[in-house]
């Protein structure tokens, strides 16, 4: 316990700095204004006046980022671009010095030269009041400008370089959110949440409040009201095949003591300015270690997860002259998803799951992209770290989203304990789906890579899956 | 205050960390012992099995580390600094495409590829539960080594730079420290002090708990039982001029509303493993913010400082057959330095203090190292935060430690809010030491680099002043 | 801020208590079932055994009652009122030994005579877990109870009795509520709110979240997640004529700092089971002590209220064929109440306005129950208080509970910090209702106690005001 | 979890709340100095205006009685006593009625009129800011005064009154004290602590910090920086037979999950105001409860405590012509206590032992105090909270306290969670000791009440046990 009742009072400090730190303002003086006058910023804080007022300025400089337009944002990230890059004689002599020494110091000297102005400018600015989230907010602008202007690309680059370590899992604090919880946190994680909407704040208590519910959360000490990623969590007794069991108002909650198993039913990345920094896989392992130790009788750890890309896969597949997947026969099946009612009619269902679940399968097991990774993000994201796809569920999913995505279908990825390096090291190294035995049987009257087709069919067409490397930490859900 | 109630209780969960992540420990095999074995670890968590199980990767090595023996310590060291270099091919070719396209693409590569690995590895241990605790007592360990093996310079740079980042400013958090602080706490102020000790825990209340004292800390939000560097303040009515009153355990304290001013009288950094990462400038800042919002009446921020540099330098002076400081009827007078009781006898005192002041005044305003900086580093410290040298305080501390650094000296460095910034511009620009016209008369008799001498004694030589940057941001005391 | 920090963490043992304490449970033995069994275990609990297994008694009779039908909830407060008063003999000794003695011990031991056991009984009751919230809630229950069922009243004044003593002001805890309160405890200012209801959480998010409105409640550290009170604030420039302009969704807000008119336009009584335990009173004045010392520019301290009892009193001086208060012109200029379109035809409005408001200024200033006091349980509140009656609002609130209890009047009630004292002796001690110039005005034309009439209409009856005492510190909205 | 969090930060209000509240002030106005004045406050409090300006009146009388003498204070005390009981006439008719109604609205009148009405004037003086710390401090001063002035007994009985409501167990918080407890808090706990001296820091370090002590104490959340009570604990693998093994500087400790027993070495009250308030039945079952919960390998729960009251019932016993007890052959051997040095010659420390323990088992077994209690204090607490006497321990304690009041006696008292309640009653009503075997049998040769004698001298005569009442909740240590 040492320690952290002192600290908790801390953290008082950190949003009260906001409003000061005004005392060692730099001395007013004339700066062009605009992008030009934010450029002279920019060297003062660099400078050995930014020792002096280095708070002050770095306030200064964020203050004026953020009344600018978009057009005059993307002029300040072509001024780093341009203005604070390397410098190009220092490179050039270390280079020089490094060819001809090769010692460890002018490797050292090459590195430092070789390092951007503007990741310091960078670090400097992160010296103002809520620097760090007014940074994550400039990259969030940064990502959209990238599209269009391709030499922001390296500007990324030093953002993305510097958050990865600063968000370092070391320094994040794993919290319950609950109906306890602030509710400007709350609100939040309404607003963040991406893969079931949250439709209202009954519907939220709905997630946080009943005894067999948990949520938990990411958060970095300095961004302490807004989270980083989080999970929702359903305490069962059963795997479940589909989201409407585990949303259904009317449930009747169980004790949290009686649950064998811990369902991941959510997952949402919040910050668009932290993309590419991962803390999804972290967040999983430790919740799951914080609920095993809470209650020692659960057993089981698994999601209950969306297809996103299956239904433009399949799409791809129906509507091609040639698919190596579909055999024409599945074709016609699957015609009838065409009528947005099919749900409705018990025997054009069975016709549509005889076809789409043996082609789900495919998806899964040997479908891949281009660079030879499955193809599906969220099971990119859930291989990757080591998760089993243990169980795939038809029309488990009736909303528009989930029914335009994946014709309605979600699975399970299995978190089995003892297995989880293994099945990520058979994934990043050898490029190997793990999963279940019913997953596997649905693919095995048919050849790896021949067409899918109704048992009867013979195959006709062999199937060259991508061998590359698939290894993929990104959660996009 | 939004928020703040809430991260409060999120800080719980850093110390429970401790507990667990065990779960997702790596495969238990054979590994060979000793550094071979740690060896093998760090590349485990370097490789993709270390997105997996880094966790459990990082706390076994850092705490087979902790039961390493110096040598052993070394020898790790030294692996870091051979097999967690740079990749030498990749780099030579990032050599080649940036010399051919100098690119900022290539500039990027460069950048990377001239990053050591060893960086990674640092980072990734970090992820053990308390990591950056071991990691900033492994950096101490290495300090020690540094001496010995130059080699491992560049493994501390490393060190070095991530520490620099992470230890941001914009992550630490100032806390007040009083008498209601955690015990465990006070005890480290206790064993931190480093200017004026604190011989047991009724001193200790008597720097906190009056109502005319303060004291600040920063603290990092993982490392939450450890300060990083605190000040200690009186509130008083003038400046003081010995350090015996601001200590008198007789004294009685004034009311904190009526003080004007802000006395910092002991200045500590506590991690030895955070050498080089400073903190003071920004503290000393804050605090000067936070005291003048709770008691506006202050008016005036002034240190009471040793003079740690002084007897040395003077000892050379008055010992040197060709001073150029000292005239022979100066380095006579402070003959009596050298019987011990000179204190004691007011007109030994008398004669002492006439030739003394001088020289200290040179010492301050004249004396300069061979890179030319202020030769006293508590001076290069607050002259380079932009404070000025007020006055000068003789036989101001007759404690063992200061009577052999400074025969007793004392300054007062003054903080004036409007002038820091251009302080600290003449400093680190133009090398120039800003000081009161009373230390500056001290000299005013003798022109500069003249031999001081009592007034009636001819001036007979010339003295150059190094005109060498002299910028330190550095506190020694 | 001693102490602060330390307390913080106290409290969390608060709620884990609930989940102990079972180890000292009473030996287990047969018991009758039903109130019976409630009858033993009550004297089990006032014996000595109670002070072995106080807390598992305790906590066995608390889960006994809420498990009973209002009946049995009924039968077991009469077993409190029969076997569980004073001993009758023990209270006839004292009586007499008083009688002779008429010493200071003879009184103490009459008072404890008198004292029945049910008190000793309830205290031991609150060392159950949660026991005060428990006990709190069976009052509730009893208040019920007590209106069919005579002989409880005596019960009841046992539970007040305690209840004063233990929510003392003394023990209570003033919080604000923003919106970065948790939200089971929102949910709960949702559910309390008595005057202007909120529909939803973006009403309640309106009410919290801008920067001109405050919120604070009084807690009890024992009922840590229930407010016992809470005031709504609306910061302003002026003082507010209506409702709407209050609760407007597309107001801009003022910065905090700027307001000079903090507006208590909603106050409400959280715990049926706390009735006639006056909370009100010492709430809005801390709140003004609070409000005061973090903004310094506030300078008036209102209320916006509503004026529940006015359209009934009106309704009776209406169809009075020999109302004292109303002519028979205001009565037919009155008629136009009877048609709800009535406010939205300025004509009629006008007409009504004319002899609605001199009525309300009748209604407050003459206007007097059977025991003397002002009519309105709201007026009775403010001016128990100190307030004076400030301006009164026509169409202020055109809810439908505002329109059907006031015909839409509103009326500030002005706490002038410099006055409270004596307007309340005033109020206390002679009956006097202090009120602006413009509000006693509107009588002006009217000798006191004459019939209201139009300006021209001669006044023909007199009118005596009941001079008794009338004191309320009940706030009844 | 639900509301702690929230709740931590209520309670920073408490103290903040000392420096406001004086808008509301009474009217200046002047008043008779000294005593007179005071009357005139109380009055005023009780009052009418003692509802508008209660907090700063009650505030005003406690400053005042805090400046008083100890004369002042006496005066005010009979004031108290004097002109503020019950109003004669108003009980002389509830008397009246309820002898002619005997009703219970007549019974609850009675108990009104006899209620002193210095209890509501205490009751207001708790709204002052820290009332209850100041009220607690009044009463420790009326401890002092009642001894030389007996009526001031009836003062205190209402102060008694009030506090055993106030500081009812349901209000009290249990708090761990460790090394990270705030510094002010830990003085207070080396101040109070009143049965193994706390030297210095670094003792209380020593009690606190090793992973095999544990500390508790009680709180009321409106004195949070002052405990009310607490308990040292040692958690070991054997029973402890003497205090020099518990508190040795040099002891290895052991990890707390190998614990399998719970020594509770030291329980001392903290606030003499608070005399005959009891906590320590409740602290002791509290702390089983948390310990059991923490560490379930605990099942032994057992004192290492002192026998204050030995040395001298034993002197009284030795000299006496004509001891019941002790035979004049014990008496001979029991000569060697004279010597302070008996300890260290093991020949006579053997002799000793021999009529010492035999003596003990009778002071404990069969000694009584004139109303039939057992002698000893501190067992009276144990034996009247169910323990049972476990061992007696020869020379466990030389400190000069312990060798002074008891021979350096010490012993066990067994907290057995089942038989708590039996053994409870057991002494509560039939007045039995229940004591081990091992205690028992050092009896067994004599029949009880005999002459304690070596084994071969005959008994002579019998004692008769007093079978008064002998329950006591005290904790006499």
């Amino acid at each position: 316990m040492t320690g952290t009742t002192y600290f908790k009072d801390m953290v008082q400090t950190i949003t009260e700095r906001g409003r000061k730190l005004w005392t060692f303002a730099p001395r007013a003086e004339r700066l062009p204004s605009g992008i030009l006058g934010l450029e002279r910023l920019c060297e003062m804080l660099l400078s050995s006046r930014g020792e002096a007022s280095g708070m002050a300025l770095a306030a200064e400089i964020l203050q004026q980022w953020s009344r600018l337009s978009e057009d005059e944002q993307r002029d300040f990230m072509l001024l780093l671009f341009e203005k604070f890059g390397p410098d190009s004689k220092r490179l050039d002599a270390a280079i020089e010095t490094y060819r001809v020494e090769r010692t460890a110091r002018a490797v050292l000297e090459l590195h430092r030269a070789a390092e951007p102005r503007r990741q310091e400018l960078i670090r400097r600015l992160n010296l103002a009041p809520n620097g760090i989230s007014t940074l994550v907010g400039m990259r969030e602008q940064l990502l959209g400008l990238k599209a269009d202007t391709p030499d922001l690309a390296t500007v990324d680059a030093d953002f993305a370089h510097l958050f990865a370590s600063w968000f370092n899992r070391g320094f994040l604090i794993l919290r319950p959110i609950d109906w306890s919880t602030p509710a400007h946190i709350l609100e939040k994680i309404i607003r963040y949440e991406a893969v079931h909407e949250i439709g209202n704040w009954d519907e939220l208590r709905r997630r946080l409040a009943p005894a067999d519910r948990r949520c938990f959360a990411f958060f970095h000490p300095q961004l302490s009201d807004d989270p980083l990623i989080f999970v929702e969590v359903a305490l069962t007794r059963t795997i479940p095949g589909n989201i409407s069991d585990v949303l259904d108002e009317t449930r009747a909650p169980i004790r949290a003591q009686d649950a064998t198993t811990a369902v991941f039913y959510s997952i949402s990345n919040c910050q668009a300015g932290l993309r590419g920094i991962s803390f999804g896989n972290f967040l999983i392992k430790q919740v799951v270690e914080d609920l095993r130790s809470d209650l020692p009788k659960l057993d089981t750890f698994v999601t209950l997860s969306p297809v996103p890309g299956f239904a433009s896969w399949l799409a791809g597949e129906r509507h091609s002259g040639h698919s190596h997947v579909l055999s024409t026969g599945y074709q016609a099946a699957l015609g009838a998803l065409d009528d947005a009612e099919w749900p409705n009619d018990p025997a054009r269902s069975a016709v549509v799951k005889a076809a789409l679940m043996p082609a789900a399968a495919w998806y899964f097991l040997q479908g891949r992209t281009k660079d030879g990774r499955p193809i599906d993000p969220v099971a990119r994201f859930h291989l990757g770290n080591g998760a089993r796809l243990e169980r795939m569920n038809f029309l488990a999913d009736g909303s528009g989203r989930a029914m335009r995505q994946a014709h309605g279908l979600m699975v399970n990825y299995l978190y089995k304990l003892d297995d989880i390096e293994t099945n990520h090291e058979a994934f990043a190294q050898r490029n190997e789906i793990v999963a279940s035995p019913a997953v596997k049987k649905l693919l095995r009257s048919d050849k790896p890579g021949r067409r899918l087709a109704p048992a009867k069919e013979p195959n006709t067409k062999d199937n060259q899956p991508d061998k590359n490397k698939a290894s993929s930490k990104e959660l996009n859900s």
